[in-house]
């Protein structure tokens, strides 16, 4: 290899920023400047972050999203137990910098591989595993109070979009009416600058969990019929879809609801889709969709739906104690509502899968039991 | 729930079949024909099962694709020990002759949800798991010797396509030069009643591993530059992922090329792709490309890219197991690139991933590695 010149050209190329990218470039350069000025000054350069821990986290009852509170640890130059941490955290501001200038992006193995070298002279990598370099990325993004795309940072993609929309990816008009059997894959990266969005007919969004559940209502082309947008997210959605949707419902008021399993792990889902997660409780803000409605499966769903005792599957124990902590989150705790739906589960002491609706008929959750819930506007909230 | 009466007319609805849905009805009927002409005549019901045990899978030399042998089993309706065996096959082929009737397609879990139920006057149902649903699918499957696509029965879908191809899917033409940064999602039934090749420019496909490898190939519109397509299938391929390059391969005669990761999963993953699975050999005939070429990671390339020592990832003892299982693999031992390729994996004593190639610069692999392979013809095959 290495016979080919490297193309400086390209690389050293000027790139149009965004307004959004200069303003992440401005705060990289002013936490940068800080540790500078204080060298200047004779000063321990130090960083403040703040803290990521579960007790710095709070459900705030107006928002009605998981945040952060106020509390930050300081981070130092001159302070041997802080020493490295300091040095990767200028090392991962400053790749991400390079990757704005350039107009590029990474997944976090990428930055991971970006910044792990041996420092010179001695035996010392800066990172030796990714698990290392992952909390500094997300120490980062709260210090700037920006998001890891914003650095241009990126995580897995998984989701499909198709429905009566058209946006802008990047230049390319995509029409999600014609998107055939397979749809429209929703990147990681869905900020403004790379995602527009143009028409938009749908009247809602319709979230389902699994890629399975999607190609029953695209094939049976429940987002024509019901004029609306029909997303999954592969199980817990990805940040890509949550931004999406989230974007979708702010900017254009569409409502959204979730349709997921009668289990613990579809009340989970349904709680990070509406109030945020613990982990990432700083991205609740621009995450977190506070009014989004859980459509379904529902523990009355059994009786309700008449279903036939085959498609029962025992709680385990784990389910059980899962359920309980849930019951317990404290934008669950107070709605009488999600009480009884959570005690009915555990009462019936098994869960159901949408799929679960096919013992019915094949398209008896397209057809009816989403249309029908849709037209009652029987959800819980 | 149960409101609304279920719209007959809807599901009642003649619907278009097509040339392959009726070839695999009639297969579907003329195996219900056989118990029924059995029955007629006092004989004893059964099936032909072709085995699907490892000692039934070979490796043809001439088509340089896994294939089944011609063993098989008889799978009785009078026999204790089959008799429900029997039920679940004749219960399976049922359900998707009514999927194919319908024009419907249905999951894996579905069909599970489908054929099960209680047995009426017992408390036995027809099945208790889906782990015992499953072999029964691959069993009408070879039996047909159709493809589970066929029977429109979808796997999960993962994987996402763009590049210089027009198809039609389901009626809707999806120009995947014009697909931003998310791209056309892969479905997981690309049969050509449902994706038809428009036109196509392109002049090969390059198949990476991961999604996050296949970012930086779109971002850098690499298939632009290069005229090609590009895939990834998340780590492994799912099926429709591998049919679909395989109908590239063979329809528009499109070379592929596979850029995956130096260690024995990313050969694994290349030996499946060229020669097909042992666990699906029946598939392999429509599936396998065996002319698919390995163009990197190699196990030269640590030295001949003038890789830091950091981002190599030590060989642990499973690696080295599955290295040497993978090196006596019949399409392998016989061909001394592979041997010598993975005897200098061992070597080396360490693994290397496609992303380890941003050590050099953000884009070394869109811009160098790849198309320098490419000019020097620097691939195994």
């Amino acid at each position: 290899m290495a016979k080919k010149a490297p193309k400086q050209d390209k690389s050293s190329a000027p790139v149009a920023l965004s307004t959004k990218d200069r303003k992440t470039l401005s705060s990289l350069r002013e936490l940068a400047g800080s540790v500078v000025q204080y060298a200047e000054r004779s000063r321990p350069p130090h960083f403040e972050v703040p803290s990521r821990s579960l007790s710095n986290v709070k459900y705030n009852q107006t928002r009605r999203i998981i945040e952060m509170g106020s509390g930050a640890n300081r981070r130092e130059l001159f302070n041997l137990g802080q020493a490295k941490s300091f040095m990767q955290t200028v090392l991962v501001g400053s790749k991400c910098k390079g990757l704005i200038e350039q107009g590029k992006t990474a997944s976090i193995r990428q930055i991971f591989y970006l910044c792990k070298h041996t420092i010179k002279g001695t035996s010392e990598n800066t990172f030796d595993e990714q698990e290392e370099c992952d909390p500094i990325i997300e120490d980062v993004e709260v210090m700037l109070n920006t998001l890891r795309e914003e650095l241009h940072v990126f995580a897995s993609n998984r989701g499909t979009m198709v429905g009566n929309i058209t946006i802008n990816d990047s230049g390319d008009t995509i029409d999600c009416s014609r998107m055939g059997s397979g749809g429209y894959s929703i990147p990681s990266i869905v900020e403004p600058d790379v995602i527009e969005f143009r028409e938009c007919d749908a009247k809602f969004i319709l979230h389902v969990e699994k890629d399975t559940v999607w190609r029953r209502f695209n094939e049976d082309k429940f987002w024509k019929e019901h004029n609306c947008i029909l997303t999954h997210g592969g199980g817990q959605p990805p940040r890509g879809v949550r931004r999406l949707l989230s974007r979708l419902h702010n900017e254009l008021k569409l409502p959204v609801y979730c349709l997921l399993d009668n289990d613990p792990w579809g009340y989970y889902i349904y709680s990070v889709l509406k109030q945020g997660s613990i982990n990432l409780a700083y991205e609740s803000a621009r995450m977190a969709i506070p009014e989004a409605r859980y459509l379904g499966l529902r523990s009355k769903d059994f009786q309700e739906c008449e279903l036939p005792d085959s498609v029962q599957i025992k709680l385990n124990e784990q389910d059980i104690k899962r359920a309980k902590q849930i019951a317990g989150y404290p934008w669950f705790e107070k709605k009488k509502t999600w009480q009884k739906e959570i005690e009915q589960m555990l009462k019936n002491g098994f869960k159901l899968e949408v799929e679960s609706l096919i013992s019915k008929d094949i398209s008896y959750v397209t057809e009816e039991y989403v249309p029908q819930r849709l037209e009652d506007k029987d959800f819980l909230d």
